[in-house]
């Protein structure tokens, strides 16, 4: 039987590897299971947690974690921010959208999220300082959504949700807006019975640059992400809004409910209690 | 009455322009017509030809016209060309495919070719010098094709026709591969009916970058690309292959026919002879 995987905390209860010693909390691919075997060698992301009295535990899975590190290297790498630019993050309020806004707020741009609940709407606008957001599932046409938002275009995409989401952005784009390519966790793009990208044709005359990326590739900049972002939640420059269900047995559905936008912020299960 | 515009070739016969005197010969966005007044104020790619014994004048309408340059602005300052990286180009007998596959050739690459017909299957390999061919219209899935000529991925795709095409290669690209999108001349791409383009996800977990350019943004280069253009020509090492249609009213037959596929090479319609 082979285990479901995904980021998660452990504490080291026995160890041989000399790097991770009993007590240590570590961060990494680890089964949803209470107690995993974890070789260093498979696990190249496994890391020891400098745990710090101001920051929560879990903050560790998503702020501080893969997510978070997604959206840094993303938003940095991928999107090649300038003060100014007018960004749209779709998925704003999940584990990966919220800190894409409030890097590009802190970086000076002007900054609209998208959502599918009026509740994370308010939260986007009122807890995460994005400049604008909506409710995609209230509007009937995407594009016309964008127009409102965006008269004059976006210079950043950073997409967590593919399909129409992504068609309609396309068509907003300015010349030599960039892509972040980062989910596609929308419907559209998960079924077979997919329409597809249409307006891909705009990425011609617009001189659009689409880029797919994953935060592995960047691991080199993981240790300045950790002390700026560190800094900025301490100094109270940026917020994070998860949402953890406790054991084991509610993972299940904790899963199924990040693909109906049921949870609000980074989803957490919380196996164990420390 | 609005005239139809294309890049053409013409000779003033009267100017008050000092850059431009009676006698020369200029290439630029013409009218489809025998006679044109052209101003150098709205015609940004307005150029003096110099004449070349060792070169055909309506070369400066394909090789080294705009769409020679596009081929090199794309492959150089989009594809990031490696020696050894594995190119593929569609509609590669075209304007702008003949010479993507010859400047990969001059850079050490392995490059297929996709065209229309079997006659321009067999001019990318015998005079082009496209290490493998095929015709499209003779392939069941263009997925299993790919495959065929690159079983372990490409590097780089040179689209010139979007739709079906891109979302093959898109499942066939390796990891950090470049797309440059330069044109979308397939019917599924120009048809409203379009399926659209169902593979983009794989630009995720293969770190893929698309772009799409103009040629107008790189004209800094025109003159390097002219000069090197030029050189492979006189040293045998690019050929260029042309079409040529006699007289003004064969123009929109020219122009349809590049829809059907029905030329063999740049399509140059010869208006008046010099």
């Amino acid at each position: 039987m082979q285990r479901i995987e995904g980021f998660g905390l452990a504490r080291v209860i026995d160890s041989d590897d000399t790097n991770y010693k009993p007590g240590d909390i570590v961060s990494g691919i680890i089964g949803w299971e209470e107690y995993s075997l974890l070789r260093s060698s498979d696990n190249l992301q496994l890391r020891n947690i400098q745990l710090d009295d101001d920051i929560p535990l879990s903050y560790h899975l998503g702020l501080l974690g893969m997510a978070g590190f997604t959206a840094y290297a993303g938003f940095n790498e991928i999107c090649c921010p300038k003060k100014g630019d007018s960004v749209f993050v779709s998925a704003a309020c999940g584990a990966v959208g919220q800190l894409v806004g409030q890097l590009a707020k802190l970086h000076g741009c002007y900054v609209v999220g998208s959502a599918g609940s009026k509740q994370k709407v308010e939260i986007l606008k009122n807890e995460l300082g994005y400049d604008e957001a909506f409710n995609y599932k209230e509007e009937a046409d995407l594009d016309t959504a964008l127009k409102r938002y965006f008269p004059e275009g976006i210079d950043i995409y950073f997409d967590n949700v593919g399909g129409s989401m992504l068609d309609a952005a396309l068509l907003n784009m300015k010349v030599r807006g960039r892509i972040a390519l980062c989910g596609m966790v929308s419907l559209q793009s998960l079924s077979t019975s997919s329409q597809g990208i249409k307006n891909l044709y705009s990425a011609i005359y617009k001189r659009l640059r689409l880029e797919g990326f994953l935060q592995s590739d960047y691991l080199h900049i993981f240790p300045q992400f950790l002390e700026n972002v560190k800094r900025y939640y301490k100094e109270g420059k940026i917020v994070y809004i998860e949402d953890i269900s406790e054991g084991l047995d509610l993972a299940p559905a904790a899963l199924v409910g990040l693909f109906s936008g049921k949870n609000i912020g980074k989803q957490v299960v919380r196996v164990a209690k420390e």
